[in-house]
């Protein structure tokens, strides 16, 4: 399969009919968010440029409609003892708060260095929140000591490829929207992590227009994609190292065959870099993003995007502001360096 | 004239035709603001809220509405040569980034003690920076030195109250634009200070819809209009003290009669619920804010608001986040005190 050719429905694990399934049912629940332009930023980036606002979703970011899918789809017998999931960040909030919306209890299993104001969040949609230690291994202990304990049916872990294939679903919606908000796009940027959310907006996006470019975002110290897409495989780091929390994880079986065929390049970005696009976010368009949701606009104003070989036919960039959960203080700090 | 009688024509100064006339007249430059609601804030405030996001409006501000009215009112021959003002905030950037617009010199004479970002706004618009002392003689003298030296035709004090005017009717297109984005409002509440934002917003919204009431937002260090409205008559302070550097002028005569007639009551918060609010615009809505913008927020949520008569018929509550231009190392440091 050459990159860039349009999607049918039998390609990937997900299509456009999903995501249009997917917008039906999180539509009552979720945020239809703004679209912001700037032409200060515009005149620094040389290009149009088009903010579509997730930070501003409920819960503070995207995840909440891949969540709020996942949640709502599963039938009442499967529902009803509730969901656990081990997460240190925006995942957590977003479940907590679709099972809130569900009426359905949320088991939120926390590694002890998770940012402060996402776990603030996870305990405002009334998440019981079990503290675990940091590494993989606690986490995923005790989120199996939670799940035996309160005879929650649904795991993150066990139905992984279902809740996963739903929740991309879910930010597929994102690029639904955004086209219907601002059709001139001929270019897209996304921040890079599992790679859910970069799958649904391409799968939709090409759905679509085949002729829109994605473009992933990813953070130097956390190049899985970029690394994966050049060896032709699923390529994973012994270590990664980022400011950017949320895009700390490598992409999975699901997302790869997408990531590869349609997400016509990976553009790294330095910590700096990422900084940087946080003040420009705070000063210019006057919204908290944190590192992960900035690294789009990031991306945009690197010298790596502008000596890519499609950087002449990029006049009209949504970047997709993933998130805008981040500290003041860590915000303050991190520009103030 | 009783309070909350509807507006004609021949009430005041402005009126609502000449406000859709203005919202013709700036509709090619002005950001339609999104309106961004919470279910958190809605649950602390045991309301519902729609937030009017003037912080994201060109310049970071609602000023630009009023500036852009006001510039492209000139004939050319009076525009030419540029204008002048002497500002520390807001009206500075916007009436800069509105004469660069329309291609002419925008001389702003700035006291040394102007926010940082306020100034930096200026200059990004390419508003020509004059310093002056903070007092309002020397920034009265220098602006006229200015005059004399550009030859600059138009002077906000010199044709102070047809600018007044103009910038009042440029202000009342946020209710236009409101009403048509959420028009199950019952509610408006403004931050109040010089009273031209208050007075635009009044005037349109009581004319489209008669029972909307209009509370005005002021801080205690800073309440002339509270005092006015109990006195009957304008009251002006010999001294203010408040963190909200764009609520420290007093109402004129242009806006008093409208403030007396069309604004329902003054809601007086102190300078901690600033403090508070702009945090929680932070971290629920996920915006910067500054401490003028947030007193409506601040009121909502403040017990005066809550023994106010009108409150148990208050339930969709517009809440005008009038500006977002706080220097992000001054807004950690006062949440952090």
């Amino acid at each position: 399969m050459e990159p860039n050719c349009p999607t049918s429905s039998n390609d990937y694990a997900a299509d456009i009919s999903s995501i249009r399934q997917a917008q039906v049912r999180i539509e009552p629940f979720a945020h239809r968010t703004p679209v912001l332009t700037s032409e200060t930023l515009d005149s620094i980036a040389g290009r149009k440029l088009y903010f579509k606002c997730e930070c501003f979703q409920k819960g503070g970011a995207f995840k909440f409609r891949g969540a709020c899918n996942a949640i709502y789809s599963l039938d009442d017998d499967h529902a009803t003892k509730g969901v656990v999931t081990h997460s240190s960040g925006n995942h957590a909030a977003a479940l907590a708060l679709a099972a809130k919306l569900r009426g359905i209890p949320a088991y939120i299993v926390i590694p002890k260095n998770a940012p402060k104001c996402k776990v603030e969040n996870v305990k405002r949609y009334s998440g019981q929140v079990i503290w675990s230690e940091p590494s993989m291994q606690s986490r995923e202990d005790t989120a199996n000591k939670v799940l035996q304990d309160t005879g929650a049916q649904f795991h993150y872990e066990l139905f992984q490829v279902n809740l996963e294939l739903l929740v991309e679903l879910g930010q597929g919606t994102i690029s639904l929207e955004l086209l219907e908000q601002a059709s001139e796009i001929d270019t897209i940027i996304v921040p890079i992590s599992g790679g859910g959310l970069i799958s649904g907006v391409a799968l939709a996006a090409k759905a679509i227009n085949p002729a829109i470019r994605i473009f992933a975002a990813e953070p130097m110290g956390a190049d899985d994609a970029f690394q994966s897409k050049i060896n032709g495989r699923i390529t994973k780091l012994s270590e990664v190292n980022t400011i950017a929390d949320g895009l700390r994880a490598f992409l999975g079986d699901l997302t790869w065959p997408i990531v590869r065929d349609l997400v016509d390049d990976v553009i790294v970005v330095d910590d700096e870099e990422i900084i940087q696009a946080m003040r420009l976010c705070y000063e210019i368009l006057k919204i908290a993003v944190e590192p992960s949701g900035a690294i789009g606009l990031a991306a945009v104003l690197s010298n790596s995007f502008k000596t890519n070989p499609a950087y002449s036919e990029c006049n009209n960039i949504c970047i997709v502001i993933s998130g805008g959960n981040v500290d003041l203080g860590v915000l303050w700090n991190s520009v103030n360096k």
